[in-house]
């Protein structure tokens, strides 16, 4: 994919502002488990994913961590580029969870373009503002949700990503997606295995009742 | 305060734009305990706060409230005029904590200056960021922190916001502040006054023992 065809306002800037970004951009691959961003130690820039999938997470001081929110193919990703938001303070990390190809837009160039159009500020501004809501909903869940009902919304969000009932992951790992101990999922885990909503084996947890599991969720 | 002292832009814009924002702009006065700004319901605007002290929160489908964000003399409220970003789709309460005075531009006419001036939407992209920031900091406050190192760190801010040791508060609006049960937090203050960090009395909690207060809402 091209450059262009991640900004809806590329006709909007000039002939310049285009070669300026598009000159600058460049592909990078990481495989399944590969680190894109971490925290806030560095500059990444603006990232495209051009194919694959992406996670991002804050952590704690001790190592647990929490999902913010994923990216797909033609997402951007604003964060890794905080340095370039005076206002942002906070650190996200970055991982690939499948083979993902992305291209980066160094944060200076882009930032020395957006300081000049208005239309590609205010595209940023729209970027911004999903990510805003992706966490005021994570703080909805986290506040007002019972974790029965984040981990079966997980599940079957999963099942929609994966487009497959059957999903390769471990307790740990729904565990960090969710910011919860891995024994509290494998107890909850246990409990939907005994209701027969999921079936579990090593490495996998398979949804065997879809309908109650989306009904729980949307509790 | 002028219109023009909430903008660190405002020379970089037109004196037409000046202008049409200047001319549109109004004063409201809102009482202790005014409602600003009710959830997803209504455009109210750009919010400047000329004085008083104003609570941005979120709240549960049965009422449940969560404080995200507070904003004081000179703070700028973009959220309540979040039908003008068209990312922001979640909703946020705003009421005045102490008598207010604030002024009020109306979203259409700021939105249609930022659609035009680079240096306004960059503008406006940092107080987004800012706004974001707060909300990062209390999902990790409310994920990796105890509820009585929680506790600890709202009652010596409100100190700080306050001047004075003696908060005039009832354990259900603080509970509102933290998205916490009022028993639960009934139950802390009664452990925080058992250590002699505190002393209860109706209407009011006494911070007695600041230091330690201190140093448990750092741990």
């Amino acid at each position: 994919m091209e450059v262009s065809e991640f900004f809806p306002v590329w006709n909007k800037l000039t002939e310049n502002q285009r070669a300026t970004i598009a000159g600058a951009a460049f592909e990078r691959d990481f495989p399944k488990g590969g680190i894109l961003h971490k925290g806030g130690t560095e500059c990444t820039g603006l990232i495209l994913v051009q194919s694959g999938q992406l996670r991002a997470y804050t952590t704690s001081p001790d190592g647990k961590e929490i999902t913010l929110y994923r990216l797909f193919e033609r997402d951007m990703c604003l964060l890794s580029a905080s340095c370039m938001m005076n206002g942002i303070q906070f650190s996200v990390w970055l991982t690939a969870e499948k083979d993902s190809k992305v291209t980066v837009i160094p944060a200076d160039v882009y930032k020395a373009v957006m300081k000049e159009s208005a239309p590609l500020a205010n595209f940023t501004n729209e970027v911004i503002a999903e990510r805003f809501t992706d966490t005021m909903w994570l703080i909805e869940q986290i506040m007002w949700k019972s974790f029965d009902r984040r981990l079966a919304a997980f599940l079957v969000e999963e099942a929609d990503i994966e487009g497959s009932n059957t999903l390769k992951t471990t307790h740990e790992a729904i565990g960090n997606h969710l910011g919860s101990p891995r024994e509290v999922v494998s107890r909850m885990l246990g409990y939907f295995a005994s209701e027969g909503l999921v079936k579990l084996s090593r490495g996998t947890v398979e949804i065997v009742d879809e309908k109650r599991l989306r009904e729980l969720a949307d509790e």
